[in-house]
């Protein structure tokens, strides 16, 4: 390993382990999104195939092909969506495969995505790189666009994905260990509490949302410890690893004044205003309605509110019955899982920075200056185009998708764009449209929670790399907007 | 007026209409988003004035305010709306007001969204203007922003409104004349027919879609001649007057190679590409569909396929009962109101431009070049930022009226969202929601229309005029977004 991460970029190692690490690195470096897409396709496969296995299910059945694979992408997508009762159905190694699949989702989607955001942010200004790649540089020696700054350095994923799995452990069981003393209290058994606890810690940390007992969270539901620790362990995963990242780094030197990058900084801030607004306009529309909240007191009322607002941002935990919600709650939902958590994080969606800089720009226009600024940084225009690739990106998936699921199962508008978004943006919340769909309406969603989960996280990356130099200008001209 | 147009821009002229004439002119050219407003205002509060008269009502009673001024904004605003039968409810006093007041509302929505384009379109780059600015520019002899190449000339809005009425005039005249004898073909009187044949060319032109007889379109249903009129008259008022001017410039000067500008290529090209996608789509989705498109033959299907995909875009006229068709058909008629017609046109939504631009900025971002291009033209960056503040102001509305139009009423969210955007993007065709609404809904849908209309028409305007100098620059740091 550290012979290997020693060596320099054009030596192959001697050895046969050092020659497959060199090569991943090399293919993981040089296109990091289709090293994303490769891994994320082969862990589906390898996990459908596990979970057609008749040693998966309960009933030691074959599981067919579409619950199969559709389980698979959403255990690796961290979705918690299911066709299935993904209490009963499974059987104790088809749980343990489960969790696993889980534990290696969230922490791949983490690294994979650390990764592809250091890509991003190393990215350089494309002015300053047609300067270094031109001609008449001097410093020169030959021709052509300038793609070494955006490499990722031998070693550097090794080193990620182990701080990043540390991190996982630690989060993980923090949340067990609040969960662990509930449970015995709930009248669990040892056995059942310990591994529990352990399973709804890495489905809170990965923002998966699957339950392992069978009544879910009903014997929890005014447990406020127990969902307090759930919420600790999504939001966690759901705000994304550079933030955990940089808390870490500043708890560490607490003599200093703490130090926020811009990213960690813009996170943090719309992270808040949406959990803020999420928990406010839940108490306002479901207030009042006894199904949902009216009835156990404002106390329960203002804490479920703020529990579906971080369970909405990606989540998929549910105390209330979704199809109990209004509609008004439900489109409030639909916009919450849409927007989503932190970049490079367990959560699903666009990513609250991709919103943050579409009001960025707004607000320059408006303000009538040149440049979108934050906290004292002026923000490259580029950044705002892989914005609107992104959202555009959503959008179309979003739309394409609702409206081929409602031609499928004529379903309401209501539930299909609710489990279609939830999809998207793997969350996993469902009005229980995906357990009833019929086979193509499965597959339609669980292409959707592909798309969602690999095309959103990779996109940007992918859009990143691919700067070229441009030689000549057409003239300017500028057509009427609005 | 030659007078008033020849006066240079600091000599107040002496008569009194000259001045009330020059007044306008300095307001107008000075804040032409602020003069749009004040405009609208205006006669909105004239015209809801006048609906609430009792001489205005067949029934010779005063109009509740909420109706009056719901139908006078969706007169105004060309919406379509209506929370009364529109046939029926009014005298022939009220008929004659509602003619009037979408031939006001479409020319005077034409002739300011013009004027505000030109504003747009006369801005220069930022960096031209900062350098033209600057104090180490010898050739400016005092300090500040500079905002003449801003001001609309002395003169240049009577001018402007003259040829966009005789545009007005002409379409109308042509599609009237088309219309007449097929009303005569079906059985209305002579009187009947010519009164009606004008009031349907008011209402496609001006894309309002009111009917003024009390069956509507049910007569007409497959009278193709009839429908094709209505087609070419919506189609002539959505596509804004720029590409009618550009039309009829090329048309006169035949010898010559004709000349489109690129705001005209960009809307023609999205505009036609949105009009196939829908009627594919429509085809696609209710093509086996008894209760709209099924039974009169695949001939009908492929001709109301058409016709819904060129109403769905502002026009607001419809053969087929809303409440009939599928969610998914809502969907996509939700998606294509949205985006409306051509700037500066009679047409609703946030544009088709806006939507191209956003589409460009993603396409530069894949292909990795630095600035958005069409047809061998560059586009600025702060286009983009324009069109990403238009689509946030649009989407923000339609959320928050969705979310506050299904708490007050109740109904689905594909009943909601379609007659919310419906309104926010004044189409005009409805569910049926509206017409039944309560009356806290109906000020809601009042807002959302006028917001749509005048918001989005103005913004644009609004914010390309707030340039200001930036002196200083923060340093650059990116966030990752996606
Ligand atoms: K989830
Ligand atoms: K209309």
């Amino acid at each position: 390993m550290r012979a290997t991460a020693r060596a320099s970029r054009h030596l192959v190692p001697t050895t046969w382990w050092g020659r497959v690490q060199w090569r991943v690195n090399e293919f993981a470096g040089a296109s990091p999104s289709r090293f994303a897409l490769t891994v994320f396709t082969t862990l589906i496969l390898v996990f459908t195939l596990l979970f057609t296995l008749p040693v998966s299910s309960a009933s030691s059945s074959t599981t067919p092909l579409a619950d199969a694979l559709f389980t698979a992408v959403s255990v690796i997508c961290v979705t918690g969506l299911s066709t299935v009762d993904m209490a009963e159905h499974w059987s104790g190694f088809g749980h343990v495969i489960v969790y696993l699949g889980v534990q290696i989702g969230g922490i791949g989607v983490l690294t994979l995505a650390s990764i592809l955001g250091m890509v991003i942010s190393r990215r350089l200004g494309l002015r300053a790189k047609l300067i270094a790649a031109s001609d008449s540089n001097p410093l020169r020696a030959h021709a052509g666009p300038v793609a070494e700054g955006q490499a990722i350095r031998l070693g550097e994923i090794g080193s990620l994905l182990r701080t990043v799995a540390l991190s996982a452990v630690i989060i993980e069981l923090v949340v067990a260990f609040m969960i662990f003393p509930r449970m015995l209290a709930h009248g669990f058994s040892l056995y059942d509490s310990s591994l529990d606890s352990l399973y709804y810690s890495a489905m809170a940390f990965t923002n998966t949302g699957f339950t392992p007992n069978e009544a879910g969270l009903t014997p929890f539901a005014t447990d406020y410890v127990f969902l307090t620790a759930l919420m600790i362990g999504v939001i966690a995963g759901a705000i994304g690893f550079p933030v955990i990242y940089a808390v870490a780094q500043n708890l560490r030197r607490t003599s200093r004044r703490p130090f926020w990058t811009l990213h960690v900084k813009l996170t943090m801030v719309t992270f808040a205003l949406l959990l803020v607004a999420g928990w406010i306009l839940y108490l306002i529309l479901e207030g009042g309605n006894p199904r949902t909240l009216e009835d156990d007191g404002p106390g329960n009322a203002v804490f479920q509110s703020l529990f579906m607002s971080v369970m909405a941002r990606s989540g998929g935990f549910s105390v209330l019955d979704i199809n109990h919600l209004h509609s008004s709650s439900l489109l409030v939902t639909d916009m919450l899982m849409f927007v989503g958590g932190g970049s490079a994080s367990t959560a699903g969606g666009i990513k609250v920075t991709t919103l943050a800089v579409l009001f960025l720009a707004a607000l320059a226009e408006a303000r009538g200056v040149e440049s979108m600024e934050a906290f004292r940084r002026r923000i490259p225009t580029d950044v705002l185009r892989v914005a609107v690739s992104v959202v555009l990106w959503g959008a179309t998936i979003v739309a394409a998708s609702t409206v081929t699921v409602l031609a499928i199962t004529k379903d309401t508008l209501d539930h299909a764009l609710f489990d279609v978004i939830s999809a998207f943006a793997t969350c996993g919340l469902s009005t229980g449209l995906t357990q009833h769909a019929p086979t193509p309406a499965v597959y339609v969603l669980a292409v959707t929670m592909f798309l969602g989960r690999v095309g959103t996280v990779t996109l940007a990356a992918a859009l990143a790399q691919s700067q070229r130099g441009q030689y000549y200008q057409h003239p300017e001209e500028r057509p009427i907007v609005g």
